[in-house]
């Protein structure tokens, strides 16, 4: 009997992964979750979360660990379109029979106009958006913690620690996120810095719920962040808009929750994406096999 | 013959150290540069900017390398307000007889008012003020990278790289910056941001001249950063009039150059320091040399 391969996708954002574990013949075996994936952080750590993601999967499936190395696996990973990351990535050891990597960007972008054209803006730990129409590709942002954008999850959760800093020594108005961080964080003012020091992006990120829930509490300076993010995502999806994608899609743990606050006339021109960028990584992994396969038969290094 | 005995003022900043040496009498011997010494970039770097800047002042004065062991420190050190790196440096090894630190910030008063009371702010490569009147002490900023404020070197230069990437990627207007920063850093849009992926607050504030020669030639994006740059000093500068500080002045790399872009009456009310913060970190020195030799003569350990 021949033995069993399975597929799995893996969505490498920057704050957590997200694992889809597959048969060969398609069927959904388990899902699994690990820590952040983009390898700004260090390439051990990312290439951890995304063992760690896989290794839940496999659990969830009820499959023995050494099942991983009967894992075909692809990967959309945040920050893989700089090729210094690239280069790290494709070298490193991982358990896998394969593994396919690809920039999270693309594969989500993939994930969620089924493979055709379109464009996609991710507003989640980070900010980047593509558009892919004809075979013609362009890139918006993606230059990494705060730089050149309004809108990632970690520039939301920055934007609240500096207010309730500014708040706290008379320079901002008050707000609620000062005592919303202090629990969170357990301290206000220079404890609260403290604690902060030396945050990577995915530490920022993690506050942006508190955002969220500050403005619904009716707070004026939390709305007036995710204002200026709406706004920064409108004015990205008009750029992207202009090309006359098929479809435009915004994904991301900041997208799904900025809906309400976007502009009508944007909101109404967004697409719900057809599949998550799992279930794109797995299309990844499934290709790569495929053209591996293929190349081996016609070398004859295996026979049908 | 007594051996010769040294003293020597510190102002470790967050982008570099400035030294002064002078003999026991208190002539000029030396002057000397090193790093940054801002123990958030880590201990080894800080007093190893420390011990360069020292080395510089001791090759100016023509004095052996031997003569450090004869050198009685004062060093105001950026940062040292926070108990763990106050903690860290008071336990680091230094290569001075003796070394007495405090906060840049404390230094930084004392020179600027000749140990009077008054208030000082700073906006170099962070940002951080201080009021002393009557023996009350009241902190504003001081929260490390880009926290709670809008004035320092590392925002304005953060700020000036943001705009470049905006501008790049069509959502921000045309600035000069852009063309500066390739000049400075080889690069453009993703380039840009790879030469600065984790980049720490010296090496943004390290641009921030950048910003004031773009908007000396019109510029209207840097004009605005320097503008929200002196709105905040602005107002940091009324909340501390407000207590009636016999004198107020204003330091730092960044607060040199922006006086001409202050409202006139804050601009008005500023004081000159009396004396550079090396000289307030000289006096720490000598006020602890003179206190440990009190102390040794009170319980003989050694005699006039």
């Amino acid at each position: 009997m021949a033995e069993a391969i399975y597929f799995l996708g893996i969505d490498g954002g920057g704050s957590r992964c997200r694992a889809r574990l597959e048969s060969a013949d398609g069927r959904l075996l388990g899902h699994g979750l690990g820590g952040p994936a983009n390898p700004g952080y260090g390439l051990e750590r990312a290439m951890g979360s995304i063992r760690e993601a896989a290794g839940a999967a496999l659990a969830e499936a009820g499959l023995a660990p050494e099942a991983m190395r009967s894992i075909h696996a692809g990967a959309g990973i945040a920050g893989l379109h700089l090729p210094r990351h690239r280069h790290a990535v494709d070298r490193a050891p991982h358990p896998f029979r394969s593994l396919a990597v690809d920039d999270d960007l693309r594969i989500a972008c993939l994930a969620a106009h089924g493979g055709g054209d379109g464009a996609v803006i991710i507003a989640g730990t980070g900010f980047s958006a593509l558009s892919m129409i004809g075979g013609e590709t362009r890139n918006i942002g993606g230059y990494g913690f705060m730089l050149g954008e309004r809108c990632s999850g970690a520039r939301i959760g920055f934007s609240a620690v500096n207010a309730a800093l500014l708040a706290c020594d008379g320079l901002g108005p008050e707000t609620l996120l000062g005592e919303l961080l202090r629990r969170e964080l357990g301290g206000a003012g220079m404890q609260l810095a403290d604690a902060l020091a030396g945050a990577t992006a995915d530490k920022y990120a993690a506050l942006a719920p508190r955002v969220f829930e500050a403005a619904q509490w009716g707070d004026v300076v939390a709305g007036h962040i995710l204002e200026e993010c709406a706004a920064f995502i409108g004015d990205v999806a008009a750029i992207l808009l202009k090309e006359q994608p098929p479809r435009l899609s915004l994904v991301g743990g900041i997208g799904e929750r900025i809906v309400p606050w976007l502009a009508a006339d944007i909101a109404r021109q967004l697409a719900p994406p057809k599949a998550s960028a799992e279930v794109g990584a797995i299309r990844l992994a499934r290709e790569q096999f495929q053209s591996t396969r293929e190349q081996q038969l016609s070398t004859g290094e295996v026979s049908l």
